[in-house]
């Protein structure tokens, strides 16, 4: 080991690795450091941009705090944070398609009774969810557990508005007896991830548009079933082709009705236009353990 | 873009830097996502272990400030460092190699006149060290400006020591008119890389010690040539063949010869135990650009 040279380097710490003794650790580590340094000598990478990766490293982590997830914007972007849905969910053709979970997510969500809204002062137009979660043999899911969040008309989730001390556009509901999952919410609208950070110089760099179509989240979970973290697109957005985090999947594209002033579906008057959603999860039941 | 699976997610990332301007920068990031995701597909990364390499990313740029550049050392330990440096200096035989840079260089230090102690207040056994600094035509390089830095005698640079506010075990140098490079410091010790970081943890659960062979740190800058960025190794050191960054390479390995208490090179009196080490650089002179 004295005498390294690019040719070396990577059986060198290849070596150091052995007595690593948790072996999906070893293999992980093994594999990060085979594809690193294939990357390095394919560019041929300098001294001065590694240093550059140095720094954009280093920044990216420290973008990061309480609210802000710089490194999984930067997964996101990179289509690291998809693929490894892809990887982890390759289900049967049915069920509800998985995709990215971002970095939007706030735990402990006010928990509401279904038919309440979720806007809780964040501003758009109402829309109408009315959904159902059935496993993949048609039998509705009773008592799922369902977080649902989203942006504001302005594009902005509640933990972007600076000084806001509450939740808005996020709730956790519970399917009713018959699988049912109702509520109000906002008309989502496509919208920027940031861009004040090293992520964001990165995709002007290389001459991206940081625009997400307009989504809804979601994360149902319930017992005897795989958990689903998913978005419902918005058809017609014109950012479904090029979401900045490659999260569009042709079956999650809702088709979110516009509807004039009227009566809307909880049977309230809408004085302005509303939207309406009809949407129906399918969730994959837990794989039974080989014997 | 509307079918992304493990498959088509590559190519739909690539696809979207198609119009980045730089023609380097275009390279590097669609290299880097190509073996990112060949690395993920390979190890079929789980959501959970994408989840850990977030916390871990954050917490390493996180452990980042003005005296500590965590990411260095994620790179040093992993070997892209090494790389680095070797894949940029393929060197004539002759000229001197370079190692890595490491995390604890500390620009504008004293510029000291050629004899001076570097230790000022650094704790160690005396070292006199005499070089030489030569092209590879063996001209003597007479002016250049000459970087040292090394640890105390417990294995700590002055910047690990907090609170202290002048610089310890460092200077600038600049060689005479026939090249020679003459100074006094303190014998160096092997030392652990700092363990109280997210490498640290890295080390410990791949059962890696942090400890790298006793060295002397040189950047040695000259016009005309090209900067030379290395170390000088203790012979004999326990960890010449295991030194936690990979940084060993056999022609950097200097005779550090102990002495007992007597006259040393430069003519005093030493009450106890001193070192001598010779050693010539060998610059290599820039490369022309060709025609
Ligand atoms: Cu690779
Ligand atoms: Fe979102
Ligand atoms: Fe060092």
């Amino acid at each position: 080991m004295r005498n390294i040279n690019e040719d070396t380097i990577t059986g060198a710490v290849l070596d150091r690795l052995a007595d690593t003794p948790d072996p999906r650790l070893k293999e992980i580590m093994s594999a990060l450091v085979r594809h690193l340094h294939d990357f390095a000598r394919e560019v041929k990478l300098t001294e001065h941009e590694w240093m550059q990766g140095i720094e954009f490293l280093t920044a990216t982590g420290q973008k990061c705090d309480d609210k802000r997830q710089e490194f999984i914007l930067l997964s996101d972007t990179l289509g690291l944070s998809m693929l490894t849905v892809a990887l982890n969910h390759s289900k049967s053709a049915q069920a509800t398609e998985a995709t990215v979970f971002g970095p939007f997510h706030v735990p402990g969500a006010p928990v509401l009774s279904l038919g309440s809204d979720i806007a809780n002062g964040a501003k758009g137009e109402p829309l109408f969810v009315n959904a159902t979660v059935r496993g993949t043999d048609g039998k509705p899911v009773a008592g799922a557990v369902v977080d649902v969040w989203e942006a504001d008309a302005e594009g902005f989730y509640d933990l972007q508005r600076p000084g806001l001390d509450h939740a808005e556009g996020r709730a956790v509901f519970q399917t009713d007896g018959e699988g049912r999952l109702y509520f109000k919410a906002i008309m989502p609208v496509a919208y920027p991830i940031p861009t004040d950070g090293p992520v964001g110089t990165m995709l002007e760099a290389t001459r991206r548009h940081p625009w997400r179509p307009a989504h809804v989240h979601f994360i149902i979970q319930a017992p005897g079933y795989e958990t689903l973290i998913t978005h419902v697109f918005k058809d017609g957005d014109a950012y479904l082709d090029s979401d900045a985090v490659f999260g569009v999947r042709s079956s999650l594209i809702g088709d979110f009705r516009s509807q004039p002033a009227g009566v809307a579906p909880d049977g309230s008057m809408q004085a302005g236009p509303f939207h309406a959603l009809d949407f129906d999860f399918v969730l994959e039941p837990v794989m039974q353990a080989k014997p």
